[in-house]
């Protein structure tokens, strides 16, 4: 793993180096990005800033499914497939669970042996981080980077727990969601609502002995699509059969992809789903940072322990208890209805 | 509807009422609860408080659908039940999309006739607000007095739409969904993540020529029952029919909840979840205030327009917009990286 303190880049080499496509400067400015030194966030902000005009011109694909789905084998199959049509492919991923550990790099690229060996691939695994938004955040800011390194095709998979789907359909222009064949598990996407978000639902392990229980699963797929609204406006999701194993249905899995594109972008529908993610961005972010200033507020802090037991024992109303906090934390005291201190 | 100018009761004597039984104070009481003047709020606040001692006591059971699936009817038909019983029963609605108008206080007590003659029921509808947050903490308010005044069951009812059902289950014990008979529909509370909330599924309208829809409903609601967790540690979530017109299936609906009762409550399983919807309600406060008081304040006002602009037309990062206005809000800025006026 790079050290972030011997970087020692200035902006403009990280801004120079990730826009001629350097391998290297940009796996240093990714480690830039993650890095949670405050001095070092400043400085990626700035790189971003001069990124930016040169961002957005790849096409983003979200990947999710439960854990064991095959969501690696399918992308090492994908990912290749794309490289032979000649894109250039970088994957990121979301996963709030993972460690900040030398580990999980070396075992991205051993799960993904052959895509990591392109030299139009970039993989880069998840970044760790204890919130899902900061998750989000990082690998969503790694995006950027990878479309200013010219990528035009951005992969990104999603660890398919807790609420990693939802942070990827908000940050990717089309959303496949693998399911695996076999009794209950089809409704796995369904009752997690994560079906609603898909823009195609593929059956993966569709080989050997498999191929009927997946044939099955499709078909119950489709059926519960055909009674929801489309993820994206004029564009109908379906179900359909692949093997990243075998490397059966991978083809037109991309024809799909592609004509979602062809078919989309003159619309205008993929320019309005990124201005909306954009500001919904905004929203969560600053949510999230009132909340953290709010949790490490010094008054808070001393007083939310005996809040909350308090709350617990049912001897205030959790109105009370929060008006006392916010009494307590000196956010925007002219326009509140509570007693301030200054 | 009552003024609330014109109520002029002390705190002492909403307590002294409220503890009584007495209804018209108790009504009133409801009122200055949902006055959004801040010198009401205060006073609200001390009637709960002091009346906290005496709530917590009623079993609490929400009661959602679609709307059209009838739950005005089968709640009027259940309460009848209940109070035949020997039961009070208190009766609240959440509906985020209601407005302050005499109009729906007729409409409700009209909908429920024979309920809203009786005695021991007191029937509320939902407060109107401009957010689910607030209008949910309100009707969570109104349950505590009516807890107080010595009702021993409330029925929260929600409208079926947006959140509103994720802010009933937070508020009740027991969480009741009603389905409809008929092709597709049934999905309704399955696709939309509802069932996975519901202690008990109910098909309404299992009556005449709609006896074999709804028997076909319930298969598929009991089929997919099968492959989730349940919502409450240790409890079954069934799939049931019932006709609220005919009354068929209403007093086996009652005698699950009770046996739900009787085998959570010694366990501990009922007070557990009221502790945590007590934290996540004070979670859910904070969070609502903050941002609050971050839309109102003048600087953020200012600028956002703005940064809004720039984000959307690709200038900015949403990091740096969000960054620009958490610079203007100054809550925290002790414990903040941003740079900061004062």
């Amino acid at each position: 793993m790079e050290s972030v303190a011997s970087n020692g880049g200035t902006v403009e080499d990280y801004v120079a180096g990730v826009l001629a496509g350097d391998r290297a400067i940009l796996a240093r400015a990714v480690t830039l990005i993650e890095s949670q030194f405050p001095l070092h966030e400043k400085q990626a902000q700035k790189v971003l800033q001069e990124l930016l005009p040169h961002t957005g011109r790849a096409r983003r694909i979200g990947i999710t499914g439960v854990p064991g789905v095959g969501k690696s084998t399918f992308i090492e199959a994908f990912g290749c497939h794309l490289i032979h049509q000649g894109h250039s492919v970088a994957v990121l991923t979301i996963d709030p669970t993972s460690k900040r550990s030398g580990g999980s790099i070396l075992g991205d690229k051993t799960r993904m042996e052959n895509l990591s060996r392109q030299p139009r691939a970039f993989i880069r695994p998840s970044p760790a981080g204890d919130s899902i938004g900061g998750v989000a955040r990082r690998t969503r800011e790694t995006m950027l980077l990878c479309e200013a390194a010219g990528f035009d095709l951005v992969l990104v998979e999603s660890v398919g727990v807790g609420q990693s789907e939802v942070a990827l359909r908000s940050m990717v222009d089309y959303f496949l969601l693998l399911v695996l064949p076999g009794a209950g598990d089809e409704l796995q996407g369904i009752k997690r609502g994560i079906i609603e978000m898909a823009d195609d639902v593929l059956v993966n392990k569709a080989d050997g002995d498999n191929r009927q229980r997946a044939e099955q699963a499709r078909f119950e797929q489709q059926a519960a699509l055909s009674c929801l609204q489309p993820a994206t406006p004029g564009w109908k999701t379906e179900a359909a059969l692949c093997s990243a194993r075998t490397g059966e249905g991978i083809p037109e899995a991309w024809q799909r992809m592609e004509r979602f594109f062809r078919e989309l972008e003159p619309k205008g529908v993929i320019a309005q789903r990124r201005q909306q993610q954009a500001v919904d961005w905004l929203t969560d972010l600053i949510r999230d940072e009132l909340q953290r200033r709010f949790e490490h507020h010094p008054r808070v802090l001393a007083r939310l322990p005996g809040l909350r037991q308090s709350l617990l024992r049912g001897e205030i109303t959790a109105v009370s208890a929060a008006d006392a906090l916010l009494a307590d934390f000196d956010g925007g005291p002219e326009n509140s209805n509570y007693d301030h201190k200054n």
